[in-house]
Formats: C-alpha cells, structure tokens, sequence
C-alpha cells in the first residue's frame, strides 16, 4: 500500500525494490491496481523477478488499471475497496504517506493485521506507535538483505 | 457462478468440467470461493488440471472458504460481492441456479458482460432470453468439446 | 425497488401510487435515489403526502440523483448497492422489471426478506413462486385498499 | 465519527453535545450505527433534541445497533462502510481517536470533505495539519456556542 499520483521518486523505487522481495519469497504482491505511484512500481518489481500481482480496482472499469496487474480484480466501490486490500492480506507493508494509505494502515490495525513501514513514514509509524507497538519498523530501509527478514518473520 | 450448498451432483458434475476445460484454455477459474457447491467443484476442476482459481469471500474470515482457492479475496461484504464477481469477469458461466445465481447473471447483463449457460436452467436462460437474446445457450451441455468452442468464442 | 431509465408510464404511476400508501402508512421509501424510473415515482408519492424518503446512490456524487430524496446515502459502490437497498428494507416492493431489480427480489429472497410484487412482472413473479411461494401476489395491482392492506400484512 | 467500544466519557460528554447542537440546527446526525461510544452519545443528543438520526451498520444485522438509530442503513459490508459515512455526510465531526475513526478522517481528507476536530485528539489533527490545514480545530472544545457557530460555518 502506498501512495498513489503523489509518491516521490524514493517511494516508488523502495517500492520496487519490496515488490521485488515478495516475489522472490514467493508470495503475491497485492496492490489497489492503479497505474501510479507505489502500486505501479511494487507490481513492476515483483513482475521482474516473474512474481504474481493482483490488483483491487476501485473503478468500475480497467482504464487506469497499471500494465504489471496479472489478476484484476474489479470492485467498482471507490476508496470502500481499501477494507479488501487489507481484509486480503497477510501483511501490510506501506510506502510513504498519502490519506488512502493511512486509512488502510488504520484499517489494517482495525483488523488486527501485521503491518511493515520500510521507511520513515512519520504519519504512518505514529499510528502503529500508538496502537501496535510491535510492529513498528526499526531497521534501516535500505538494506534489502533487512526487509527480506522482516517479511519472512511476518508471514 | 452457480448455487452454492443447493447445487445438485449434475450442477457440481459440469461445474467440475467446466472448471478443467477453462484451465485448460489457460484462463484464470473466479468463483464465490465457498467450500461448497458449484464453486468448489470448478475450482476442483481447474486445481486437476493445473489452473489458477480466484475465490471472491463473501465473509471477512476464511473459514468457509475452499481449499482449491488459490488467490484468496477477502470482502468482507457479504452478496454485495456478487458484483464483484460480475465486474471481474470476462465471461460469467452460470450453472444451477440459485437466489444468489440469478442476482450474479442479472448484475452480468446490467453489466453488459457476456454470458453463458451450459445447462438447462430454466430461471437464468429465461432471464438472457428476455433481455440479451444472443447468449442464450442452444448446445448440448454435456459436450465438453462444445463447451470449449463456445468459450473461445466469447473470451 | 424497480426499473430505472426503462420503466413504463404504467410502472411509474402504480410506483408513485404505492409512494404514498407506504407514506399514509408512517413507513419510510427507500430506493436506489437517482432522479429517474420507479425510484423517483415512488419518492414523489411519499413526498406527496409528506413522507420521508431515503435514496441508497450508486454514485459517488449526487448529480444523478432526485430532488425527492430527503436524506441521500452516497454508496459510490455502483449495483453492489443494491444488496445494501435490501438489507435495509423491512418489505422489498418490485415494480416492474429490470436486470438491477431481478437481482434485487433474488437477494431479498437470498436474505429471507419479505417481498410484494404488486403488478403482473413475469419475471420477478416467477422468481418468488420458486423460491418463495408465499409472498407472491395474488390481487388486484390497480387497487389501493388491497395494497394498503398487503403492506400492513407484511410489515 | 468517533471511538466505539473504547471511548472515553469525556469524548461521549461531547458527542452528545454536538448531537444536540447538530439536531438543534436541523442537520441530521449520521454515526456508525453501534450502540456504543461516541456513536451512541451523539444520537442520543440528537434525539433528545428532537432530531433525525441515521445509522450506518456495518453488519448485516441490528443486534448491535443503537436504540437512537431512526433510520438504520443496514450494509453487511465491515468497516467498507466508513467510505458511506464519510460520502454521505456535508461535514465530518470527529471526536477522540480510535483506528475506525482514523480511516473515516483519512477517507474523508481523500473525498476532499469538510472536517471538524472539536477536541484535542492529536493524531487527527495531526493528519489534518499535514492534509488540510483549513479545517483544524483552533477553539476551545467545551463551548457549545463556538462549536454551533462553527458547524454553522462549515456547512
């Protein structure tokens, strides 16, 4: 999960590098399916390194869907889609900050899901201070090498 | 789509054939995915003959869901899934049917998708008869070399 | 719950008619809210005789909606708010027919609500005789007192 | 919007005080639903001024809706619904902090919605401060009159 139209250049290629990381570990890399920002760059990441991606469409239709979606999955129900990311998950693993991002964050938390910040979100890593301690990320988020770990223990 | 705990032995029977067949044309098997019923015999299918199987959850738990799901959507939402379903679809194959069935095909026609019904089930070739005449289905529904020309055609 | 952009001038006045026995009656109408069909008949019936209206919107805007809405619930999920127009009714009236009403009556009959057909609709009548003998209409669609008297039955 | 289960008295004191306040304007007052928190708290101000209140339910069931519910919009669909309670309301009053209410204050920033934080709940104003500084509260929470002529404002 990630920031979408306004994720920065690092956003999107700690994102790759995640997606790449999923896909190597063999687990499908699920994103909101679009054709921007973290979504698009995690799914580019896991399809170089011949991963499956699943894309939650919020649209009704596939025109801003992003090219690196295998198994699209339709909803039609706007931003009410971002409760099946996470319902969907087994981990949560969020890039940067953006107001859909923090809701799936504070849903997942809802849910009672496990939840990874590779970076120094500070909005997103405040939420998980608070209700979930033990999921804060406390690990330098450039070290591939690292985040392999953490997933591993996660899942 | 088709019933679910309803679905008589000649519902799970061709459920279970048309699962193989749409695997073996190498599309992707999406279903209700409960562990029951027309869902889970074309899952089953497709499982036999190496496909991939999507299962749309209707619960926000996996506890009724089939063990031949492989991509888990968990929506948490109930039959307002159905449309998602629908949405995700290509071509929606309806056998039985069922109050659940019948909803899927009409949101299929409100929807404009293309649809196909391989059996003789009253109720939903009624429903394509009246308001999308050209998907009818006029074969013989235990032909699988049939089935199969039927769904090329319309994918 | 009825045809929209398709119903006729019949549906519309029996919906309009049924608008206001259900407000004489102090119950709420509730449809699917857009400004058209037998959602917008029925909520002029009520509002006609000072009733209060609910329109569940498919969209995520109100610019389709009817200016007989009092209080709008804006779904922005498109046709799988139709289960939500089900579950929140006490007593599913069908007027007409349409793709989005049949699966409407078959999610009222998934979800064991009750349900009034008061014309001669083919399809949705076929679909309760099947699944839900009881509840299909077996009286004059063009009589007030005997609608009055169903609803009051019913609810 | 507000903390369920785990309110504090203090963040119900409010609620029902901007229940009143809202009521007295002649808004109607849209909650989660629950017959608990802040939820409960703000339907009972509204009711005991007299007012209209809507409940959102994120079951599919009324078992855990709340008595001051007039008109109950059943939706079977979790916490998806909070993105209805966020779309269907002019203004969003937000009291005390809990992950549900963190989404609906995220999905509501997205919807490019008006937000009132009338208390000092720091993780939502926080959100608002980075997202949209306009709308963050700079008033005393305990004044019933300055509340009314802001609500006033927003809406």
């Amino acid at each position: 999960m990630g920031s979408g139209e306004n994720a920065t250049q690092e956003n999107k290629n700690l994102a790759y590098e995640i997606g790449k990381i999923v896909a190597k570990l063999g687990y499908i890399v699920l994103t909101g399916g679009r054709n921007c920002g973290v979504m698009e760059a995690a799914m580019k990441g896991a399809k170089d390194y011949n991963g499956t991606t699943v894309g939650i469409i919020p649209d009704d239709h596939t025109s801003r869907m992003s090219e690196f979606v295998d198994i699209p999955i339709i909803t039609g129900m706007g931003s009410a889609r971002n409760n099946i990311n996470v319902l969907s998950s087994d981990l949560i693993i969020a890039i940067g900050t953006s107001p859909g991002t923090i809701s799936e964050v504070a849903l997942a938390i809802k849910a009672n899901k496990k939840i990874l910040i590779p970076d120094n979100s500070k909005e997103t890593i405040e939420l998980l201070k608070r209700y979930k301690k033990s999921y804060v990320s406390q690990f330098n988020p450039y070290d591939p090498m690292e985040i392999e770990k953490l997933i591993v223990k996660y899942t």
